[in-house]
């Protein structure tokens, strides 16, 4: 296996064996950071992350995963640059390809643009986020996390809660997941927000899974509960909000209602989908989630990189 | 003394042992500085801005400062991030704290916001301005330009001028004065603009101050005029800054009725309350103090991170 | 010949010895970076990128260059900065110098700006662009680019087109191709975006060059055609922009009627006036222009720094 040079685009193009791979590396990796801050693997490397939409954590992890390597991060900045000019997204990473960095972090509103632009790259790309389409590195994070917490993933059943249609979460996740054996995925949403048909159809065979609409109906099954925040940026018409605002929301009364608490995760950021109050649960883990984020990423850098 | 891990939150904090062996390091790796450029002190370690409202000075000369001992900055975006997602400054600064920087700078909008978030946090945080309430690190380069001209801080007496009620340097630069012995502080500031109680108090028994309205009552009188901008931004009726704008200024002809000019400070941006004009006087000192800032955050830095 | 601590201001300023000297450097450089990635050149020196208007290609370009030679980069951002405080340009400028840069990269609205502030400024002060006026480092890539498309630059005939009134680019390209022998400058551009007096003043006997309205009359005459975008931002009426919105435009259709097509450049970003299907033929070069764009800055940044 290797992933030198390689595109990252989705979720799906990993093999179980790659995945695991990863995993491993980024306890490797972990401890080596823990012990010495900065290692050298990506010296002399640059790091390119091109953020065409809004973040706080991929990017921030991405830059923090690639100074824990030892390598140089530049960021392209969308808001003072040329786009306020009318430049296109693509010959602005064309231009980005011509300097040469030995990789470029993505994210993009327009869902699929990473694999259309890749192609035409030198460098390799990294998809950090496209539309709602997929985001391949959370989902390498969340089932890093799940993987930490149970010490394997075979045979869990995850309810996944929230935004599932707008969301990118849902999708790679789901895809991640059918990498692993006899998963059982509930999708936990009101009707219109309910996951995409074309999300389920690439996992059909590989993942069971039921549609529901209630917590309340399926927690005692769940061994982890993975809840979304409602896409506001991305619903189709902004009264929608409005109107679906609190329509879920996981808090400590809604879990005293279960026998058993599940393991809580979140991709973060949260709105009202999530209460403070979970926090302090042992079974949340959505801080530590994040933290596993960049120790994954730094796996994924130093492959991809091929140091 | 040790600074070592320690928060750095409000300039009371301060022993008079403390302030005094940052202001004689900040003049050793000025040193070393001037000399080198880059120092190796901070090697490995990752210093992260997180700005929650726009900064120059402060921002720049943190991330100078930690680039000067040899280490990496890593900034976090407030524009380009997840606030527009409607994720709280306590979420973003807990995930932050997940990616293990060995120190943060923070600023933010709401007064006393780094104690409340400082347990909640594993990294050290460095208040780096808390709305209206206090600057610490920007008393540290107020004395510390202080001290360099004059040779010492006992018995010197400090004209503070302008906007003292909803300014952070002024009551900063009052509490880190009061660390020192037989100083006279005159607050010159119209009525709505003066001094907060709630300062005074922290101050009172220590350090002899007094009210005045005007500059010429008591300029002859100053060894330093330290002279602050109306705080636009934090008026509670934007039509208060049409009708308080220009109510003191400092300029040449206002300087010339002195029989001897003090050194004069501000801790910058300035706009109209300091007139150019006043630039090229010897004793104006707060470009020179500006610049001092790099010295004695670099000089904090080196203590907090322990290296 | 040495750049050492000099400000770049102006294409005017260069000798043609200089000019060839960095374009051989950037040969040299080129061959190293392509190796090693990251050089040892600008280790410990501190570049400065202050952009008080937005840019992609030039800042990118420039921290490439910088991190490439070894050195750091800090980012002055305007959007994140005191400007909203109310600040002018001078003090931010002179606050930034107070923290010893080793050279700072500028951009600025005001046409002449950085002429003005250099002699206030210690730093060597770099022209990224000031308003309508200058961009000296895109026609040191420019002609780079022609040079190393024909070996030479002598006796070559240029059509620059587009907004040539309120480009920089336009007059930044013809004061450094004024310093070869035997050159042709045709100017194609309807009136109301013919070049300025002042620009050809400048050039007057060093250049032959021509006024024409239309591409068609002049295309088999050029070894190069180098298109430029309508300057939306700097024409005194915006509805001067819908007017001339599409006035002339290159595309596959025109250069077809073209005898021989010229090797077809421009500075970049783009919007109606080059058309994608250009892209592949093989005289397109304005990615390849953008790419050398990073070597030569790092070969002037290497002379400026004097490493």
């Amino acid at each position: 296996m290797s992933l030198k040079g390689k595109d990252i685009i989705s979720a799906l193009q990993f093999t179980r064996e790659e995945v695991e791979y990863l995993f491993r590396l980024a306890e490797k990796l972990r401890k080596e950071i823990d012990e010495k801050g900065i290692l050298d693997y990506a010296k002399g490397k640059i790091m390119v992350t091109a953020f065409f939409e809004p973040s706080t954590r991929t990017k921030l992890s991405f830059q923090f995963a690639m100074k824990r390597l030892g390598g140089e991060v530049i960021d392209f900045e969308v808001t003072t640059s040329s786009l306020a000019k009318g430049e296109t997204d693509i010959d602005t990473l064309r231009i980005i390809d011509g300097y040469n960095p030995d990789v470029i972090v993505l994210r993009q509103k327009k869902p699929h643009f990473p694999e259309q632009i890749a192609p035409m790259i030198k460098a390799p790309i990294i998809n950090g986020g496209d539309g709602w389409n997929e985001h391949p590195t959370q989902a390498l994070l969340d089932v890093y996390t799940i993987w930490r917490e149970f010490g394997y993933v075979d045979g869990l059943t995850i309810g996944i809660m929230g935004d599932l249609k707008y969301g990118r979460t849902p999708s790679s996740l789901s895809y991640l997941l059918s990498k692993f054996k006899d998963i059982t995925i509930y999708y936990i949403a009101p009707q219109p927000l309910q996951i995409r048909d074309e999300v389920v159809e690439k996992i059909e065979g590989k993942v069971t899974y039921y549609k529901v609409e209630k917590l309340e109906e399926v927690i005692d099954k769940l061994d982890v509960l993975y809840v979304t925040r409602l896409q506001k940026e991305r619903l189709p018409d902004p009264s929608m909000y409005e109107k679906l605002k609190g329509i879920y929301k996981v808090d400590l009364q809604v879990l005293a209602k279960a026998k058993k608490i599940p393991v809580i995760m979140h991709p973060l950021p949260r709105t009202w989908e999530l209460d403070v109050s979970v926090d302090n649960l042992r079974q949340a883990r959505y801080f530590e989630q994040a933290q596993n984020g960049m120790y994954i990423r730094a796996a994924l850098l130093k492959e991809v990189l091929g140091v």
